[in-house]
């Protein structure tokens, strides 16, 4: 029994606030039980370097912890003058998924930047990350005209893991903090698979955990898949 | 008359909702209007080196804008590697502001910690996180056992500027853009002075002036005394 | 039929240089086929904060390429001032991987610190780095003296990917720039897994796919095991 | 009384060398008593992006403390690889306080670059800074044909503080670090005020105070104003 | 006595192993006994700033310890976030020395980087650099194509200095720590010198001994050049 | 002919105003023509880490341009983040150099601290530091009381080039921007060599000419020991 009393398979309760931001093209807050994240979508009529005149666009992500969304302190990055491994590690996760949700030819020479801000983190804030994105990504491009619609998938994540043996799904910081095996699953709503990884730090795991990891996280996306429908259908 | 049809000597509704953050020792968001503050108060159990063996303590600030807190996004500073003199200029402004609210000596050797993290921006961000700052470090010591109270002063804060003449009080970012004078005045609740920052990049002022923006600013600093007690003294 | 007469599930030739160094405790030059990386290992008698007093040793990994093992030319990251997201993500990868070779605490208040200075790229130097490490870190433990061996498992990995719908392994750079879908998988010598990243720029994938994938590499990663064994017996 | 037997309202004696570099446009050594500052002006033909096309000109300052113009020594912001919080905000004073005395118009797309190098320090060197800058811009302009002459205002600046109860002007070290207010006014020669910054860090003040230090202030950069009209007007 | 059993005026054992690298244009692994230096030459369509439209080329060097190429390792510049005063002014005489070996007129508007990564060090990396980035610009010259050839002259190096007393040339490591006086001395094929440098950091130097170590050197070079040709001739 | 008038071995005039600094221990401003250094040395009681209990001092130096030294404004290196490749080399050479004028067993476990800040460039910046410093030294010496004297001997040292096949001394900028070789030389009062430092940009050198500007130099630099002693036996 998990000390929330949530079952195995089941994940937080989640929860999405659209247009939570004046000024970004898109965004919203999303939380996951106390994960909140808040998500915004800035589309820029300019490319990176190596995608002038090519016409396709691009998406990059940015993420960060506030100082006190985690239980102690975490100091600064501006201040330390530089983002950490953990953080790189991220917003190149976050970016290659959201990528997925969008056809890049369609987007024409634009690029959309995603910025991840972690109000207060409780586990699963690099997948809460990528959920909440997805949706200030379909809001932002819903506000903006461009003639051919480049949103081509909703695109959802979640996290697992191995406690005690055992996989559940949505980890909170404590059991984060206890799982041999640490996972992210990215999806689309096809249920296809656009991003896989699983981390055994303290154990190992076999070919048939990996894919029960995978089923739980699919059920849980696909819930989250409706609530992104709905906000982004409106 | 303003284009938000507020007075010269009217301030935006100010809002505050205390312990918005799980973690923090002490926490709130405040609003001056569209403008809206994350403060957070960490206290720790150690000085800077130049305290150490003092007996006294110490706090310091920091601030930040999310990157889209702004109409055009703002580059985060994590990247760049580096604070800019704004936020260098600000984040000192702060700290000095609230070691007025604070007995040092009282708090012994602790530091408290203030993060101002702005997740909206519309003008007067620097005087809503002292305000701010200061109900969060308030909420941090009723937490935090120390023998002796250090809590000595509130500690509030408003802008005030001269647009096309007139003195007004509280601008928002378009008349803050348009301020012949920018000001910002940080009082204790006895409605002494702590700090005064005029500035007139496009244009001069007089000592008269000086003063009736004083004056402007402690009636509406009094407003936010009162909002700060409603909330400290629960 | 791939351009280097490769079958599908066949990897490039892999070779090991042991004791490449003078100076490491351990160290090695590994190829696959013209991937070339030198793997280092360096055994210090001190842990990082976190682990002081604990009793427990650590491992990290620090990756680099050389300017020109790259077609066009790299810029040096210590000119850049910082290493890039890549670097971050794949030492981090190294690092996590190369615990599970290890038991911390048999290791002791001991840190290993891997080198893995990509000499020559053509794809599959993160996969190459792992195999090589896990020797540097094999003999660096034969030549200094500790009470209980630390040394836990081999460990060895090997990229897979998707190309024109097929499943392939064991990468080229050209194969790479043209896949859907891009794996890492990460194994011991019991056959468990360890680590395992997919990631789907150009494409999705399906469960299948993941098993066949995993499945793939463990058939190769056991022939390194071979190799590894031959060096490290010796 | 005074340690130095100045009288209250009394500064210490000023004295500018014109002229004092060989390259720059415009320069002079400024003292203050022990105070040393070595201003230059440069005068660039190109302004920042955000001026570009909008045939107005800039300034901006940078400052720097030599390593052993202080008492100890001060560490080299070269090396430590950042300039401090108290750097920035007295380089933005600077060059704030500057703006007032150009027409940006008249000057052009031009951009006059200020450096304020600390040669010794005791007490008021970035109002030195201030009344030395003014004097190297006047010079400059001189020195380079503009067609219509963009020197507007005379900047003058001057420090201020309370100490034991007693309002002085222009401390030295010794009275800065024992002030219990600290203020910096900076005016145009027709007695209006530029910027205004006064801080109680030990302390608080009322508004006669504030007026009573503007009017100290006032007469003292008087008698600034008559010294940098005998230098420009040669 | 030399602890190696060389005489005082003999050199190691240098090899050098052209074409080492698949990618670069031309790039050599050469040894002088253990040190092992990896240099790599890459020709690009493009100068610096201060050479545009000048018809001119250019050439510079970068300069890297491999972390384990020393006896205790040496920490990652690319981590330190810069390189050390030691590396460039390594990388600067590297530099220096191979512009000699250029017309600069006849290679145009192209700049040649040279990339020198110590794989091994055992005393006189930076004079083995030299020699091996002479081959690496050479071979890289043959194979991309300018209408004249801008080569101009070999380029070699050595390192000398006094210990015990006694002139010695091509110092070890062991030899270097404990040299009195450290030389290290640039040539062309004509005998003439391009770079002399001779430091006494435990000793002096008198005029006839910095005469007798030019002699040494050159004798060594010597040598040093028939290898070069022998290799660039084929 | 030189177009200063100077014969070829004829320095420029040198003076030195010694205790130029009221805070430094030892300081002075040191001037060849328009060259003008500052040079201030601290003494500290410690040492870096790697001398720690060995007994024994040591002595660094640190060089700087002052924004406008420069005919062109040359950018500061605080705001640039670090240090130019050629500070490094200049600093490095100067703290080697002046190593050579103390006993470190006699100073102790401390460490002398010289800045070199160039307040005015034409030419010969590095060996108008060394000679300043060493006065700065004796001076700072003579102020800390240390219970043998660790001074040991005079440092001079002056530049020398080869210009239009013609061997000078002292070069100004423009002769120094002509020059086909360029030369530093330092010595102590016996007129044996510290350093030797030789560059042929623009030609090559012979072993006679080496030795003709060794002796061009000395002549020079007896000349200014005459001045150093004059002070330091004040």
């Amino acid at each position: 029994m998990r000390i929330s009393g949530r079952k195995n398979n089941e994940a937080r309760k989640v929860e999405i606030i659209p247009n939570y931001l004046l000024h970004a093209e898109g965004s919203c807050l999303i939380s996951f039980g106390n994960t909140k994240v808040l998500c915004a979508a800035t589309i820029e009529d300019r490319v990176p370097p190596f995608l002038k005149g090519s016409g396709r666009g691009w998406t990059t992500a940015e993420y960060s912890l506030l100082p006190r969304s985690t239980q102690t302190r975490t100091e600064r990055e501006a201040i330390k003058g530089k983002q950490s491994g953990r953080t790189h590690e991220i917003q190149r996760l976050i970016g290659r998924s959201l990528r997925a949700s969008l056809d890049l030819v369609a987007l024409g020479e634009r690029q959309i930047k995603i910025d991840c801000d972690v109000i207060q983190a409780d586990g699963g804030t690099r997948t809460a990350s990528i959920c909440g994105a997805c949706v200030a990504i379909g809001l932002a491009i819903k506000k903006v005209k461009i003639r051919q619609n480049p949103f081509r998938h909703l695109v959802g994540a979640i996290s697992c893991g191995i406690v005690d043996g055992e996989i559940i799904v949505d980890l909170d910081y404590n059991e984060d903090s206890n799982a041999e095996i640490d996972a992210n699953f990215v999806m689309i709503d096809s249920g296809e698979l656009v991003e896989v990884q699983v981390t055994g730090e303290n154990g190992f795991f076999k070919d048939h955990q990996l894919l029960e990891m995978v089923n739980y996280a699919r059920e849980e996306i696909n819930k989250i898949f409706e609530l992104q429908k709905t906000i982004l259908l409106k």
